[in-house]
């Protein structure tokens, strides 16, 4: 067996381990962060939850940490009041972003966690199956409901050789990007092992798996070994490690191989994150900024290097170099080591432990100029300036940027690679994680004025009718569905008001349009829709907006989940080039939902506008259908839990 | 003589050191920051600057690093670029606070600094004459013009005996502040001597200097003496140290005395700096937030004392304990001493270096909740949160309040008053700050498309009239004039755009009803109108609008400068309870302009809607008549430099 099918077989519930076949699975730990995390809490409180069962659920505070006004504040203690009455942790802002905190302060190898955020799959670093949802989906795993998820491929990837200096695990991922595309991986698991992986610590094993959702992966996972014993070791849990790798000879559906050393610094150039060539393709280019943090490389080695190579020189005076510690830990072990310093005295910007600019927090690059990052998206608009113009690069890649003022390839500096050994012993960040109360106590959620309670979301009549009042095109993310940043994410707590900012790059009159729209809204897709962040948001704006149909060319599995949790059907076209064949503004009809009870269901869509019929398909299941009809999922669950409740 | 007249006397191009005759000055040294800056550069540019002449002219960049979008950014670029232009330095973002930052780097005793920012006084610790003005009158410095102003009366304040343990010099300040008020050192330079002196730092008197501002001072001023040695040889700089000091038997215009061994723990209550009691009286209250840092409280030992108070204990998980270093050189020493790993282990919130949450960019206070702060100002909705309850404090009771999650008294935390010790060294920041450039060459100023001309205001007519336009009450700031904030601050550099944000807190129709008022706009204020930040956005943008004339029981003496500079004409009324007779929308009428080429004047005001006429008065000098007749300080300054072409 390859580790994968070990991970889950540990862990099924129902079904068998057969790609395509819907399996449930165990859920043992979850995580949630501020932004998705205000819903995760009104969803538990929607659902009448008492007290979270899975082994550990713990709440981070690390995107809304800027405090513009009082919402972000206020979100923080309604978040702190709900994990002290549902029994969840809770992290604090200033320790940093949840998944290298929770990976730190709780991973465990062989462990399933599901998280409120997509790149949760990065605890495949750790030989966790890990994997990104939308919110409903992660506070019922903390109830203790198994997750449900059709059993996926898994994409075998041998690493063999070892990285050349200047090239690190950022390369790695962004090599596997220009292979495998946004969507290259869609329904697989990739599972890396080989001879390459010894020299790979958990935290350059963090930088893959995080990308994985890049390429449209379920998650990510890395075999349990030496290197996350000392990791865990690190971390003062040496104890917790199990180790957990492949059977000798084990299998994959399919299969891969990379080189390490013959990967060269790679770079994604604006504004997708596989738009990848070799850094030296695009030398030269003058740059604004040069950015340093973020889930995807939120390792010390990705901090210290930049540290190394920059000790002693000076930073351009007209280049940002903007230095985000992705953990407390990190930072205090910057300091205590003088990395720190060199950085400061380059004249780098040290900004505050968390998501920050990655999420448009902040840090947004001037207009009409160049940013370098280390983090893992660069959709458009999503550093906060509207034209932006954003490359992903490893630290090497940015700190050499950064020195010179324009990209460069970090082999070119005339310096010799820093030495980097990671130390034994890290700062424990436990103390200042908030537990669960042991005796729970009745405790009343804290709720500011600006978080409104859940919308109730509509059943599905058995006829839906109205307009396509918008028409996507292809790779729209769900940062360009409901977007981050300074403006929009503190109303993430307030659906109404949220909503007004649906499409907001796309097309602002959607909001008016849709409060204006008379019976039921349509949206057509081409592929890949609403790829990206794992944001619920972006369903539940659209339902709370009147949208009850989507038809696509192909939709995104995290946000394909989420439209069915909130209620919205979703269908593809029977023959791809249908999508031509509908414009904005289509009167459309479904009028044949009452048969809709079984899965995998084709139907005729009568388009009234243009008089002509079209044949789509879906792949929703039985159940899924059921959610949607019974109006998204805590309206089913509700329904589910009464039964079982009268059935006693 | 006492210092303050050496300090003038060694400046005085023009006129007698007599209270309340016209003195002209040399400026040695300039400094304005970004938020102010952007407008001075682009005043550079107006009056056709070629190369500044003032000995030391410095750009900051403190206000404006949060980036939220393309704006922050595009002003950073514009900045550097103006900066290289004028022959200016140009300090980054990360680098710090201007003051402190300034402080550091190019602070000399006995020479004079004027600042476009308020807060600029903090300079008097190193014996420096030091003035916060407008961004005009900091340009015309930097260009060589003197400084005119009033010559004011000083306050001699003896210092006697030694601060007790937990109490430090920001106590010393808001007992000042308990004693004066907003209003109590109007016209007056506030200079300190006596035998307390010898063991309060430069830093502690740093603390002092800069919320003499919020007590109305010119400035404040404190000898050169063997701490201004000791903190000059701390920046590598000893060798500029001179000693200065008052002769013996030096006389004041007035004099006071504090015993400083009596001075106990001190807090002004929201929101006024003012509103001062013992922190005793107000023990207990909960809190939200505890923040360390600002230019009001920059020096080392504000954030080692509270670094040594928290070692080994943790903050509640509910208080948010904000540290904002002060300066890139206070952050390394901070990481090298071992102090920043103490506040990072206590669960303290690191943010980045500059102004940060007490202009409000970010750090807001949750609604309902209190915030303590080491800021100087807490004047309503400043902190971000609208309705805030904003505390001023030292650092050590900020952070035993943190400690305890509600407003304490320090003394009553049972530990022992840390150690502190100033390290004999510090980083040198010098080679972070981008010199001006020794042979100049022609540089293209880089404006964003967020960065407007500057308006071009109109000459006084003859006679004015129209509407009361908003009649305001006492103690309006121009926080409530034009504010800062997240969603403002940006807009600085855009005076159309920011126009719309003109007294938004008190009137949120002015912008709208500004733009349909026929005529010329008139303001009825009552006392101290325009106390608070030096922004001479807030006349700028007046007088965009239409604003002509303001008619105030009392105008501050920043203010004051800034409406003249910007074009405004000043009354103040004959009879003080003639402000009752006024009514928001009145019609009123001057027109006997033509005769105002004096200054001093009396004049009739019409009321065209009561049909009554009311004597105002004006303490304009016939120079300031003048300036307010060209349209404001550039037209008046463009018009004396085009005479003097002519002349030759």
């Amino acid at each position: 067996m390859n580790l994968t099918k070990k991970l889950i077989s540990t862990h099924l519930i129902t079904g068998k381990m057969v790609p395509g076949e819907v399996i449930e699975l165990k859920i043992d730990q979850v995580l949630s962060e501020d932004a998705t995390g205000t819903l995760v809490m009104l969803e538990l409180e929607a659902l009448g939850a008492r007290e979270v069962k899975a082994e550990i659920c713990a709440q981070y505070v690390d995107h809304n940490v800027l405090r513009a006004d009082h919402r972000n504040g206020d979100d923080h203690i309604f978040l702190e009041s709900a994990c002290r009455k549902y029994g969840i942790w809770y992290s604090r802002p200033g320790n940093g972003i949840s998944h290298p905190v929770h990976m730190s302060c709780f991973g465990i190898p062989g462990k399933t966690i599901l998280g409120a955020d997509s790149h949760t799959c990065s605890a495949g670093s750790l030989a966790m199956l890990a994997i990104g949802t939308g919110g409903i989906e992660a506070a019922l795993a903390m109830m203790g409901f198994p997750l449900s998820l059709v059993m996926p491929k898994i994409l075998g990837i041998r690493l063999e050789g070892e990285l050349r200096p200047w090239v690190s695990a950022k390369d790695v991922i962004l090599e596997l990007l220009r292979r495998y595309t946004l969507k290259g991986c869609w329904n697989k698991i990739v599972e890396y092992h080989g001879p390459g992986l010894k020299k790979l610590t958990a935290m350059d094993r963090h930088v893959i798996a995080n990308m994985g959702q890049e390429m449209g992966a379920v998650t990510s996972v890395f075999p349990s070994d030496n290197q996350v014993r000392l990791f865990l070791r690190q971390q003062s849990r040496e104890e917790e490690f199990v180790e957990l790798i492949a059977d000798e000879n084990a299998t994959y559906d399919e299969e891969a191989n990379i080189d390490l050393s013959k990967i060269e610094p790679m770079i994604a150039l604006p504004s997708r994150p596989d738009k990848v060539v070799k850094v030296h393709e695009v030398e030269g280019r003058d740059i604004f900024q040069s950015y340093i943090g973020s889930s995807a490389n939120p390792g010390l080695r990705d901090f210290s290097i930049p540290a190394r190579i920059v000790d002693g020189l000076i930073i351009p005076h007209s280049v940002a170099f903007d230095i985000n510690p992705s953990s407390r830990q990190l930072l205090h072990e910057l300091t205590h080591s003088g990395d720190l310093e060199k950085l400061l005295g380059s004249g780098a910007h040290l900004h505050d432990t968390g998501c920050g600019g990655c999420i448009g927090m902040g840090q947004a690059p001037a207009s009409g100029h160049n940013s370098l990052r280390t983090v893992p998206r660069n959709y458009p608009g999503r550093s906060g300036t509207k034209e932006d113009s954003v490359y992903l690069c490893s630290p090497e890649t940015a700190t050499a940027s950064a020195l010179r003022g324009k990209i460069t390839d970090p082999r070119n500096l005339d310096i010799d690679y820093p030495n980097f050994k990671e130390p034994e012993y890290l700062m424990d960040m436990r103390p200042l994680i908030q537990p669960p109360q042991e005796i729970p106590v009745k405790v009343e959620l804290k709720k500011g004025p600006n978080i409104k309670p859940l919308p109730v979301l509509r059943k599905m009549l058995s006829v839906i009718s109205g307009p396509i009042l918008l028409k996507l095109e292809d790779n729209v993310s769900t940062d360009e569905i409901i977007p981050g940043g300074t403006e929009v994410l503190p109303y993430w707590s307030n659906i109404p008001e949220l909503s007004r900012y649906t499409f907001p790059k796309i097309d602002d009159s959607f909001y008016k349009r849709a409060l204006g729209t008379k019976g039921d809204i349509f949206l057509i897709a081409g592929e890949n829709l609403g790829h990206g962040s794992s944001r619920e948001h972006a369903a539940i704006a659209l339902h709370y907006l009147g949208v009850r149909c989507v038809i696509a060319k192909s939709v995104a599995q995290l946000y394909r989940k989420n439209l069915i949790d909130n209620g919205i059907l979703i269908f593809t076209f029977d023959n791809q080039s249908d999508f031509d064949n509908f414009n904005q503004g289509d009167e459309l009809r479904i009028f044949d939902l009452s048969s809709c009870t079984r899965g995998n269901m084709s139907l005729e869509l009568e388009n009234l506008t243009q008089g002509r019929k079209t044949w789509l398909k879906s792949d929703l299941s039985e159940r899924e259908v059921k959610i949607i009809k019974f109006g998204g999922r805590i309206n089913y669950t509700k329904a589910i839990i009464n039964k079982m409740k009268k059935g006693h």
